[in-house]
């Protein structure tokens, strides 16, 4: 079978069966069974427990041969000296896919590394596959699955996630959404080659992040994301890159990080763009879930804030963009809305031009002008991309841009528009303007320009391509 | 009269006229006048209008000469052509303090430079100073002062900013908080050298952030920011880095920034800290109001996520500081608390000390085990400083640190103690943290320990400085 197959029985499993699960339920029991079937996990679930008949209204099994039903994943949270056994279970059941949870194998001392190696030879032999161990295991929000006794967010949205780490059930939500993701463990068996080729043709999946301790197997990892990243973007966040960092990963997943600088070439070789921490790794991911490629280096910034301007033009340079010069006649239709005395330029400052007439009032201009002047832009053939830095200035009083980023958007489904939101009632305009997936608002200007830059430079690795 | 006496009839008046100011009131009216009175400043306003005989339940005057009092601060909105005449006006009534709000001056062309440097010239000649033109004017919240037309939140914080920008009003506050701000505008006369000497003695401000665009006297600024920074840190946001930032800088503050390697240089050299992005400079601000100064560079990460403390490790290297190695004592009595197979390093995981024993509920056992664990490691001689991970990972249930870190904060106070919270209820657990003023809350690791690591740095000056 290849590995492409096989890893479908971890993500899109038919049959999962339970092994090691608390009879204690309710809240914050971490009780994966109860989490499964909360979560409305579409497939079958068979809990395994000699001293039980029944555990959250399901029938229970004393052992796994008792199951009357072929499983594509197991689970296994046994106590350590029990899992081996319980994987040989396994291999006589010919269960596809098996997902070790339990902590302190490589992690902890070298009868730990043994007994993993064990596991997995005898996996292998039945043709079956070991995820972790040390895992909370996989997340699959298009069919309700959560294999951890975390209970995250789960959405189904196209970013699909390999981690060392459980830590994207739980944790990193805000930066980092998944659809669907892989919690690798001590990757004893399981690997992000592995991991990475079911969400080559995954249909799902549009964009791929990755979280590294460490690889071992460096000349696979380049053939395969090579070949992954000409079809989808691939983001990588690699820690243990210091002293500190290493003696954490290898008590962590027992990775033996090897030189950084080697990481950063192979990354740069293969066009796995490595982010430099999470919150870069969770807006790139937004941003080339939601966002066209930028087809140029033209950046248009629109703003209402004279030093925000300054701030992404600063930015602009540090991130490979260049601010489009924008054609006279833009320019000439933007003047004749603004105030006499204004040099357009870009950034273009929209606030002489909402200052310009007294008349409607301040939200109807903010509106108006904001049309006008995000359309006049969007149409220069100059301008690749645009930053529309919104003002939304009082507590009460709301100047909500959504409205008019969709519709540009959707109007130009060529360029990226992304905003940044100034002012008080920015977490609501930001939930609201998220909320349309046309767009993607970003806490400060450096980190907009950024991943439009980012954006910029992996459609530029592609255009080599379909062209050479 | 000293400047340092002088900036107080900018930021501490008792005093203020109006002259320009719109006749609309109400929502989205921006008029300086009605937020002026809604913020409840404490001192008398007279509004200076031909057209009216009252304005927002106000008397009104004709002119400035006929209002029956000495001004400190004059605030002019007026059009362009007419600011020259109001500020004679001034002049001859002996305001101590004038703003001009009104743009179009050297921010758009040579005319509007020369009317700059007459306005200048005469407000010297009458012994009073000059506030832009092209300001919002100046912020106070501890006597609800706000001359601008947005309503920003002014909070009685020792945050003292000085900006070319009125964005700190407006767009900022999740960034910068301030408790009393300048917008410096085109700079003309009163700069930063005069905010610094302001808020040198302000017994109210305990740390100053600037946001640069460009500085005229290099000279003077380094003699007056090196004397400051003695006694409290300086955070600058320098803008105008690049081509199309100094371009851009140009027209939004008619600032000529030069070579922007002299400002690091310079910015070192008198140990105001360079912030990278106003993201670094808000943590900087909110670490250096509220944490003490580490002693020494021994961080201890104690962590609910081993990923987050691979990524804690290694931004430990980036920003100067180590990973403390833990006394043998403080190891053995976290090993006591935790799993058998557990080896105690720093990053200390408190997952299998949570672990351990499930006989009482997980909220319990994770209060316990925090406190415990943090008591021992803030104990411990090796540790200077303390990120703590928190963890709460389920939407429903909520595991909420903050209790067990204000105790800590409080019975080691020598000691800064910073905090990242993993998972879904973050915002809320943040909001509480946050609102104890005895930590600061951060998103990621990587800003935790740099804001760590910046405070270290600020010490070891302050050390060197107080040995010399």
């Amino acid at each position: 079978m290849r590995a492409k197959e096989q890893m479908k029985f971890f993500l899109e499993p038919r049959s999962v069966a339970l092994i090691g699960i608390p009879r204690r339920t309710g809240k914050l029991s971490l009780n994966i069974l109860e989490n499964l079937l909360e979560y409305g996990f579409r497939g079958r679930v068979y809990p395994v427990n000699p001293n039980a008949r029944e555990i959250s209204g399901l029938r229970a099994y004393p052992t796994l041969a008792d199951v009357p039903d072929e499983i594509d994943l197991a689970l296994i949270a046994t106590p350590r000296p029990s899992v081996l056994p319980v994987v040989e279970e396994c291999a006589r059941k010919g269960v596809k896919a098996v997902a070790v949870v339990t902590q302190g194998f490589a992690d902890f001392d070298e009868e730990g590394r043994s007994l993993e190696a064990e596991m997995v030879r005898i996996l292998k032999g039945a043709g079956s596959r070991l995820l972790g161990p040390n895992t909370l295991g996989v997340a699959n929000a298009f069919i309700r699955l959560n294999t951890s006794f975390a209970r995250p967010e789960v959405t189904e949205i196209p970013v699909g996630v390999i981690a060392q780490t459980g830590s994207f059930f739980t944790g990193t939500q805000r930066f980092l959404p998944s659809g669907k993701g892989i919690d690798l463990g001590n990757t004893s068996d399981v690997d992000f080659c592995d991991g990475l080729e079911y969400f080559e043709d995954d249909p799902q999946t549009r964009v791929v992040a990755l979280y590294i301790e460490g690889i071992r197997d460096g000349r696979r990892f380049m053939e395969v994301a090579r070949r992954v990243a000409r079809k989808k973007p691939v983001i990588a966040l690699k820690s243990g890159r210091s002293r500190w960092g290493l003696q954490a990963a290898r008590s962590h997943t027992a990775q033996l990080a090897g030189v950084d600088e080697l990481y950063s070439a192979a990354f740069r070789q293969c066009w796995v763009m490595r982010a430099a921490d999470i919150e870069e790794q969770g807006d790139l991911a937004r941003a080339f879930c939601r966002l066209p490629l930028m087809t140029g280096k033209g950046l248009c910034v629109v703003t209402m804030s004279g030093s925000a301007g300054v701030l992404a033009a600063d930015a602009c340079e540090d991130w490979g963009l260049e601010m489009a010069p924008l054609l006279p006649e833009t320019r000439a239709a933007i003047k004749e809305m603004s105030l006499p005395w204004v040099n357009i330029q870009n950034p273009v400052d929209v606030w002489p031009a909402i200052f310009s007439e007294t008349k409607s009032s301040l939200l109807d201009r903010y509106i108006r002008v904001s049309r006008a002047v995000l359309e006049k832009v969007a149409m220069d053939p100059t301008v690749d991309g645009i930053l529309f830095i919104a003002g939304v200035m009082n507590p009460r009083d709301i100047l909500d841009p959504t409205e008019v980023v969709v519709e540009i958007a959707e109007a130009f489904p060529g360029k990226p528009i992304v905003c940044v939101v100034h002012g008080r009632n920015s977490p609501a305009i930001t939930e609201r303007l998220e909320r349309t997936g046309k767009t993607v608002v970003f806490p400060s200007c450096e980190r907009a320009v950024r991943a439009l830059g980012r954006i910029r430079q992996y459609a530029e690795f592609r255009g080599k391509e379909d062209s050479s």
